[in-house]
């Protein structure tokens, strides 16, 4: 039976990919008078619901999303939590 | 005595608000024949540290910086998780 799942998927830059949105930032941060801040990534966030058979088959779906469309392999990593969603969800509707 | 901690921040879009980004994943991952991929929304992730004398200090002042620099509160929402750092963190140096 299919199930829904949420998802909260992480993208972010590979510790050694240099990051001018991050540095942008912490340049205006100290600008602002915040001088205690540091190691700053900027990364993506992204929510979704999936429909699938099961939990593994949902993880295996979302490796290959973020592979194919929501990360760069080359230069961002990933990493992604799920729920089981107990409300029904009309997919393709 | 000051403290390092780290942050990890989530910048979403508020729900009353389109998000077209989500929607051009939506649509490329419905031509990549993901059909059961719903209610996509792209935000921001932010990782720092951050160095304060207490944990209500840093969250202070994480607040002012999220409402001031990196969310917009007209259309965006954010939340962050904050964990005290161990390690001594060089900051200002």
């Amino acid at each position: 039976m299919t199930q829904n799942y949420q998802a909260q998927i992480y993208v972010t830059l590979r510790p050694s990919v240099l990051d001018p949105a991050g540095t942008a930032v912490k340049s205006g941060l100290s600008h602002m008078g915040y001088n205690n801040v540091e190691q700053i990534r900027i990364g993506k966030y992204v929510e979704l619901t999936i429909a699938a058979d099961s939990e593994d088959a949902a993880r295996q779906q979302l490796d290959q999303i973020c592979d194919q469309l929501l990360a760069n392999p080359v230069i961002e990593n990933y990493r992604f939590d799920l729920q089981k969603l107990s409300t029904p969800l009309n997919v393709g509707s």
